[in-house]
């Protein structure tokens, strides 16, 4: 008997997301046209596991298009293109699309399932423990433009969204610990049991008991998502640790990755809530540092970071806002004094620069 | 005092459409940044006034790009042009997009509107019959791609239309005409009362009684768009008569315009009907082509637009089916055997045909 767990996302329409190990073995879905989408370095591994099982639904007409790897995808000439292909199959809109890879892979494809013919059904193999904790939940779709990324997208749902965790055995060690530090996220803005599972041992894909934990993460976001599925309120909370982090992304020129950069935000906004006398998790979200060993940083400035923190304010008018804790699983939207910001900012660079 | 009417769209949030002459110079809209996606043919006409009528809300900051005439700009270059303007202007989740222009400006500009940051504030200033009749209500936005029309879009309704009936006196009268076919559909589909409008006296812009009438049609579309907001139901209605109509544009490579397809595309619904033994409206829909007076179509061969007819397939997996009349005002769809097509036709032709 293996462990499933489906865990229902409260939108209208509510859909299910599925979590268990082998479960691409038996996905069933009852469009008479499906095209997956998948990520090229899953075309010899994972996609012809996923065809055969659609392909045992008798009747039904089953295609597949590559995506180019990973982020690569996310751009207009890729959706154009792949709409085009759509078109040449012959997709009606009772047909499904079907995106089998990472976070950008599914980005994309919900994003061109969201504009063929207006919308057709979107269902969502996650193939990474990021995607299926966090890009799998909440319909947001997308690609990248020049002048910036995600700047184009939709919210489209998915009818449905099947986590086999067996895939994730497959993964670099760096891109499965990528996910870990979302769900820890997740695990501090709404569940301290899933804080405490996270920092209880040491994770990998082989560990007992994942599946369990992988589930738990995603409820998390499910239950934000429905409360909020158009990012107005507490989807907000989401970007916990983030701004930061995107600060890093872009000073680092992208070579620290985003797992690692959210390991390290994390612990920046603990260190702004020290600073303004909340809750004080700096023990905590150093701890996962420990436990994460994210690439060590280069020398950062201070000012620098700052400058791309409040370049996010274009997201708002109202001007940059922190997500910080009132008390652990209780986040909360502030300003932040810039002294106050240049304060913890000493004392989180002094706990994770490189020790030489 | 003006004649105003405004009709209140039932959706979700729900949206009003104001109707009247002289209207774009009062258009209030409380948004910070705000930019006017205009077609380049109203560059000189009508753009200014609304610029300079926006430019009354103190504080705000109001910018314009032309868009390429019409249907020209329904593609993935201008989209995609469209949204790094956006992006390089600075435009944020709280700025709002506003088209100026027929229905091919405001389905490009209501996809841009759709898919920048995952949706912005959309507004419509249709500026022809067609596009407030039609394109201004119920939210279908969208471009080509090369494999065929409308292919890629959303559904993202408008938060307010304006239609300014004085924009239509600078409309050449064919284009003026193509609005009224549809006018005179939904009449057919819905409103007797709006049929008798359009049949008891020649129209112009220049009408008394335009503005009421212009109302009065876009209720009907209001209605039906209320009722299914996402094309599943009853919003197959709203093509009556364009079976045909789209074979007739295909046929003779849109040398014949949409709105001339149209009346003659009804008139040879009318017939099918009757061939049916159901109501028998096509002295009516002869009436409507004696006062429409559209192009004169060149001869046609019934093999050859029963082949297009049947390509609209692909929209649906089960097959054509066509919108009829059960009596005035009461659509149904249905499936036509290809004899009744073939003996409708023929009628159809007799009455259609050019006299030499």
């Amino acid at each position: 008997m293996t462990e499933l767990h489906t865990i229902t996302v409260q939108l209208h329409p509510s859909y299910d997301i599925h979590v268990g190990p082998g479960i691409i073995h038996h996905i069933r879905l009852h469009h008479r046209r499906i095209v997956v989408l998948a990520d090229e370095r899953l075309r010899d591994q994972h996609l012809p596991t996923v065809l055969a099982a659609l392909r045992q639904q008798q009747s039904a007409e089953i295609h597949s298009v590559v995506l180019p790897a990973g982020e690569s995808c996310k751009n207009l000439a890729v959706f154009s293109r792949t709409l085009s292909q759509l078109a040449q199959l012959g997709l009606s809109r009772d047909s499904a699309v079907v995106a089998l890879g990472g976070g950008a892979t599914s980005d994309l494809a919900g994003y061109v399932a969201a504009s063929y013919l207006r919308g057709v059904a979107f269902y969502v193999l996650p193939t990474t423990v990021l995607a299926m904790v966090d890009a799998s939940v909440g319909g947001k779709t997308g690609i990248n433009l020049p002048e910036g990324k995600n700047l184009a997208g939709a919210f489209h749902q998915p009818r449905g969204v099947w986590a086999d965790t067996e895939l994730l055995t497959t993964l670099p060690a760096s891109v499965f610990a990528e996910g870990m530090a979302e769900a820890f996220k997740h695990g501090l803005i709404e569940d301290t049991a899933l804080i405490n599972a996270i920092l209880g041992q040491h994770w990998t894909a082989h560990s007992p008991g994942l599946v369990a934990l992988v589930a738990q993460a995603i409820c998390v976001k499910a239950k934000i998502v429905a409360n909020d599925p158009h990012e107005r309120h507490e989807r907000a909370f989401l970007n916990y640790g983030h701004t930061l982090a995107h600060a890093v992304e872009a000073a680092t020129h992208h070579t620290i990755s985003h797992g690692d950069a959210v390991s390290y935000g994390l612990h920046y906004a603990a260190w702004l809530g020290k600073h303004l006398g909340m809750v004080d998790i700096t023990a905590m979200t150093r701890a996962f540092i420990d436990q994460q060993r994210p690439q060590p940083l280069p020398e950062l400035d201070f000012a620098e970071l700052s400058g791309f923190m409040n370049r996010d304010k274009k997201a708002d008018e109202a001007g940059l806002r922190f997500v910080l804790l009132e008390a652990l699983a209780k986040p909360v939207l502030m300003r932040v004094d810039d002294a106050t910001q240049a304060a913890a900012y000493a004392d989180w660079w002094h706990d994770v620069k490189p020790t030489v």
